[in-house]
């Protein structure tokens, strides 16, 4: 189903970019879990545009008003239900998107999928507002993964080749990585993300825009997490992970390095430490058949430039052929790397808790 | 479920690689369809081992029997269930495997995960053999896709670093297309064929085993098959792909290069060409926020290299976490590339048909 | 999952008895339907509390708030999201309840299933008050059905053993069914409707409560709708309609009386008349192997009285097993069975549009 | 999806009345588990047609072949797969069939429903014999609910107006319940069933057929199996129970007697004994908001007669609208309740166990 995902937990989401609201339900939440609505609101904020220099100038409200689902600060067993209402709706920005795709947008297909029946304005449902909601969602599971002991972090890898350190695979740092989750600009290094800001400084003065790459880590998953085959922790992330708009690549562990090396090299010997079974390496990214062997799960996703730029682009009109020059306007972020690295995060959690409590049924 | 995919068509695989027999049901096929059996055996013939020297030396009766689903030829509306005899079960390779988990391979997550009960022998429900019945319903979901004029056809891009020509991402020769997929050795260029047939026996020699990468195109796709959001085609295909073993990335048109560009120079802009709207490049890889944009959808899996080689590799003895020297003995491929091209384009194929379901009831 | 309904569209319905609001979420609609809300209001109306002496005395403002969805009254493709909030909310009446279960509730199960953390208030998610969002749903799904010709129509067929006139089952007079759906107490006879009210005015006098049957029809459906075993038509209604709570019985067609015919009666011959293939009778139900025949759909569901009631009533202190005598206060309907007949009808047109969008898609 | 069914374990049903083989796919199982398959066999053996005077005389090999999923009679993880060879295939018998549809069969539906490509010989996909391998999935099931204490049993309540004894709601009788299900003509009082077998002789006597009701119990369940709205359990089960053929009813507790009594009568008061918090009467049937209230889990199911009879009935050509007087020929059973008695403890069972598998993750 377009919009939900999740076998354990269901997660719907909806609204469009100027719809009345946006928002999201999870059912299937185990009940008497207690949700820190600010820690969740912190969440939130890593995501929020607006913040600072490189990214988008529009503001937006986005603390979700919880409808459902929570008692006292606990889950009930109902599906909790939250939305985000949208106040920043200066439509006229976008009018004249409507019979002139954007490149590198979804206006097109959506156009021609819905007979022209779509929410053209601000990119509707396929805007990366609705990853408010996805975050909402994540962010929940993110709590309850932890309340087990399972950490999820991200860091942006590299921006327009600029490439950040990367996590120990082996052994990732929990103290890290969360001092690089509480950054404004999420980077091991701060020079790389120095180097970083500027080469988003460089773009947006050209009215261009940049992409980048973005590492996560999921840590402390038992081993045993996740299926054989589609059950696969690899499909299950992959499949909501590609959710996130401008998500066009995944690799998992060494990923395409993996096709450059020989068997014996990238094959993670056994070894048994400090009592328990582990990896010396961690090319396989911690999943093994789909299932997690306890190592850190790695993965890297490619996030596209910002399809939104100032410049001038060629479209047509698609009633007549007639090409078209376009000039999107408005103010766009330059590079969306950064605010994408929560919901990179989020689309994760949702994935390996779902996978997880499979897990606890198993065991 | 583990070995369940599929929204519209229920694919339902089942077996161990020295169970009694492998095999699937797929449930939900269109009535009164025809299907080729000589062209699906032709087809599960590109992935049967044993064929030539870069393959591993066992034979396998892959010939599949068609249980129920088919009435003269044609599909009847029942599902359509499919079996393939295991014969060629020499055990005696595998004992020593029970305690002592293969590096690269499931053998140490499914132990735990399974607490011990599962099928060790052959790699059970994790061995690379489960992708015949995987090519039994992809072959199938092929020639429905051939019916309604789109074609799914892959190459090898890469191996050991050996690079192919890639395809035009924006013009797909059909004719090249269907060369490559009968040919024993699926390249564009047969002198790039030829470097990794070396490369291949060279890491043979070495008692080692190589990756490599497969690009796959589908051709043909209307405007408007996918959804938004996770029923996005990357999304939907990816979760089927990550079940074909030792697939461990995945990109869709520029995938993680496009991280590396501008928006500017990323972004493919709209041209009318004989009375079509088209885009004038491919980095999107024929799918915008999700739904097909009619340009071929291009997609590149990374392969890793055979976890099974010849050489002594460090594992432990999972009860007692003693240090073993593992020798795997037996025969194996020391590269499943080219077998995995056919499997890559049936886990396409079954995604991208399920999708096209949809589409079809929206028009 | 709990709350989610529906193949080809998902329906998700949140939201407690006394939380901030419920709601509905509805995925995979098609896109460019029109949705006539004041249509959807007034089918809303007839659940609605308060209208009259034999139904509750509580007010509620049950008109939706549609978030996300629709653009100029037409469905967009994207989910379409609604909300009512809750305004009613006299807590105190339920504070009692918390470990004293009221018989015939899901107070007891829900205390423990959910260990001891769910929202007690009003019955919380279990509360007839969320069949509004149901009727939500539904009334879409029956505004989209009445668009392929199909009416959905249900009236109270006895209440406390008082029986109404059946429907026509050979041919279901569809302007009887529309005054019958338009009356405010929908029986076809109004000497039955009339005696009805004096049954539940007497249970309600004595502090008790009535329950009672409703029949619905489905009439206009194609002949194709709904598969084979668990995707038959009377399988997919019955999982949804057992959604509805006090909802203890189902019967297709003869149902129960089949049970005691003999063959030769039961079996429905098959006629020629003005050019199309029907049946004599419709002992079947319009559904024959869990696919319509093209005869009115015919089924009566089995609605238990009230749980609420004005009686003192044996219950027990959950933490102590301590015998307590239970006054459940408040002001309660004696008979839910009238209020019930959209929501049969909203619960019937969800199965039935889900299952007639895989009949489109065949055809 | 049509022959799917299951949200933890997935079963997967397939074959014809005629094709090569049926067969069913469990997946979702847990490792580990031992199956009897002396005692699936002797489970089966109580369907299994032609053992006598009331049956069909056709012979049936119905035992299975276990294909995959079973390692030294345990379950391993893996879907385990199961197949029937079709052998009694008298195909002639049928071919007049193939243009008449019967009547009371789904032979009209689906000719129309798969535009002439249905497999016709002996009713297909919808023939009776497909419950087979639903009695392996639920047989399977059966024991996996015995090793948590939980017993599924049922007897015939009627056959042509002749009933049962009720089994006690309260408190079913597990020795009585053992004692029923072992019995060749599963009835509580033995007279009944004396006389039920008149009434079928009676009517095989008259080329004719007989139908009746089967009560079923689930009895061991804990407080907390069953979710809210659709996840209920009456709702869960009665998918899963209206994929058995002939079933046209379905009754929770009182059921439709429910639906005449007052919600003082109706109401089970709660009762504390012997340490756990019981209700003194079961009209809920078990069940509570759609979670099990820990007191059996009552259900009765209508069977309609057996459609086949030896009578001469109406029928038309389907291709001219012809009247046409229709023989059927063949040997038929005069009442299928008997052997639809371990369908339905089957169909019940597999939903059962699929609702407790939430269960178990939730404690």
């Amino acid at each position: 189903m377009p919009s939900c995902c999740g076998e354990n937990i269901k997660v719907s989401i909806f609204g469009q970019s100027h719809s009345e609201a946006i928002g999201v339900v999870v059912d299937g939440l185990p009940a008497g879990k207690r949700i820190d609505l600010d820690e969740l609101a912190a969440f939130l904020g890593r995501r929020a545009p607006g913040k600072n220099e490189y990214s988008t100038a529009r503001k937006e409200a986005d603390m979700p008003e919880i409808l459902s689902g929570l008692i006292d600060g606990h889950t009930c067993g109902a599906p909790l239900a939250a939305i985000i209402r949208n106040t920043n709706q200066r439509s006229g920005d976008y009018d004249k998107l409507k019979n002139t795709p954007r490149p590198g947008h979804a206006d097109f297909t959506a156009q021609v999928k819905y007979h022209g029946a779509q929410d053209a304005r601000g990119g509707g449902h396929f805007s990366g507002r609705l990853t408010a909601p996805l975050c909402i969602a994540g962010g929940i599971c993110i709590q309850l993964l932890a309340g087990a002991g399972i950490e999820v972090g991200a860091h942006i890898a590299s921006i327009a080749n600029v490439p950040d350190e990367p996590f120990d695979p082996v052994k990732v740092d929990k103290a890290l990585m969360d001092k690089v989750k509480s950054a404004a600009f999420p980077t091991v290094s701060e020079t790389a993300g120095a180097a970083m800001r500027e080469a988003i400084a460089a773009a947006r003065a050209e009215g261009d825009s940049v992409g980048g790459v973005i590492e996560c880590a999921v840590v402390g998953l038992p081993v045993g997490v996740g299926d054989a085959m589609f059950g696969g922790l690899e499909g299950r992330m992959a499949q909501i992970l590609f959710g996130v708009p401008a998500v066009k690549g995944l690799e998992f562990g060494a990923g395409f390095a993996a096709a450059n090396m020989r068997g014996s090299e990238n094959n993670d010997p056994f070894v048994y430490e400090n009592g328990e079974i582990r990896t010396a390496g961690n090319n396989h990214g911690g999943i093994l058949g789909g299932i997690s062997s306890g190592m850190p799960v790695i993965f890297r996703a490619a996030i596209k430039p910002t399809p939104s730029i100032g410049r001038e682009q060629d479209s047509v009109d698609i009633n007549t052929g007639t090409a078209v020059k376009l000039d999107i306007g408005g103010r766009h972020d330059p590079c969306i790397v950064p605010r994408a690295v929560p919901c990179i995060e989020a689309a994760a959690a949702i994935a390996v808790y779902d996978a997880y409590i499979d897990y606890i049924k198993e065991n």
